[in-house]
């Protein structure tokens, strides 16, 4: 990072990053509390996860303004211009990972339990922890401004893609033989979906890192377990 | 728009709302092609709409690249600066429009025609326009730097909302009346979610339009369907 002669720059840089991390924490911990509200019935936990979002909400609404008020006041170049770009599109992806541990907070609250089959529920936990460690990880890499670990979230999230497809094919199965499940089953398609795209958020995230750190784009051929014959069709982070 | 005694810096903002008009316009066509290809059983209509996407990918990065070097070059400030971050945001959202059009006609590629109820169809259909005239009048206030447009936009997405509401419920008296049609009435809920997320990018995009004529963002409030009772969950665009 170059030298600047008015640390106010530093100081501004630094604090863009804090709120960063503090978002990034909170959003750790929705994904967490909702499939854990999700698992357990608990609907308290539920609704303090749709509470936070509005937290995560105004981080990124912070950070915005804080880098566009940057961008005018300072007008940064090379470096420090991606440091500054590399917040706003952090606290982006940020914000819809709130959004989408928000969406699987409503489900809690709306979702019939007892018809529930154990095995997907077993399936979504396991999905969710994936993601929550690329989410740790991604924002670690990010703090500590490493490409290796970035690159590494980014390749893993083809295993999550792939849990993905496991999950929605058992759902398939269940609605399939009880029709009493599907309204259930439906809730818990999306709810794997939402994690699913969580993890192409870290994955942004990921690219995000990389360009930040070497000044350069990651290629455009991201990993995806995908294939024409296969009901299920991944798509990228939307 | 301040004056600027460098017209270098009027052709670069010139250029950034030309292709971001361009890609808006791709970004409609996809989202047409994608459900005439679903309601026709068109698979090379589909292999368009999959196709066109790299070029919709490209116009972001090109719009990103551009923007990043008018910021480092020209230092703009007040309306200049939210011309130029209004550009990335508009194109971000835009590409997932895209995405969301590609994914459409994906599915396309996967069903089996045969097996899918023709008034969900035509639901659907009905769905797209309203999201297409959306998309349209929403990048035509952009053109226009028209707030009242924009913001009229914003509140006809309760519209698009109902509608998924209604498609969605449709699609679950289906799949419980028939198990053979679960599969295929799946990936309709996942088009109909696809659409309801498009509204949701072209009220991303009216805030915008919002934020960079008046300078003011949008109040939180953004009109949605969503009841506890209901067991559609409404989400923000994620």
């Amino acid at each position: 990072m170059t030298q600047h002669t008015v640390t106010g720059f530093d100081d501004e840089l630094r604090t863009l990053s804090q709120i960063l991390v503090a978002m990034g924490g909170k959003a750790e911990e929705s994904l967490a509390d909702s499939v854990h509200a999700l698992a357990r019935q608990d609907h308290s936990l539920a609704e303090h996860v749709i509470a936070r979002d509005d937290a995560i909400d105004d981080a990124e609404r912070e950070i915005e303004e804080k880098a566009v008020l940057t961008l005018a006041k300072r007008q940064p170049v090379a470096g420090d211009l991606r440091e500054v770009m590399a917040a706003i599109r952090i606290s982006s992806d940020l914000e819809r990972i709130g959004d989408l541990a928000k969406n699987i907070a409503k489900r809690v609250l709306v979702l019939n339990q007892t018809m529930l089959p154990q095995s997907v529920m077993l399936g979504l936990e396991n999905m969710s922890e994936k993601a929550l460690l690329q989410l740790k990880d991604v924002l670690d890499s990010y703090t500590r401004r490493e490409v290796d670990v970035a690159l590494d979230v980014w390749a893993r999230d083809q295993e999550i893609d792939a849990m993905y497809n496991s999950v929605f094919r058992e759902l398939l199965t269940y609605m399939i033989e009880d029709p009493r499940l599907i309204t259930g089953c439906t809730h818990l398609l999306f709810v794997a979906k939402n994690i699913e795209r969580i993890g192409d958020h870290s994955t942004n995230i990921a690219e995000t890192v990389h360009y930040l750190v070497t000044g350069e784009p990651l290629s455009d051929d991201r990993p995806k377990h995908d294939t024409l014959t296969d009901p299920v069709v991944a798509d990228e982070a939307v």
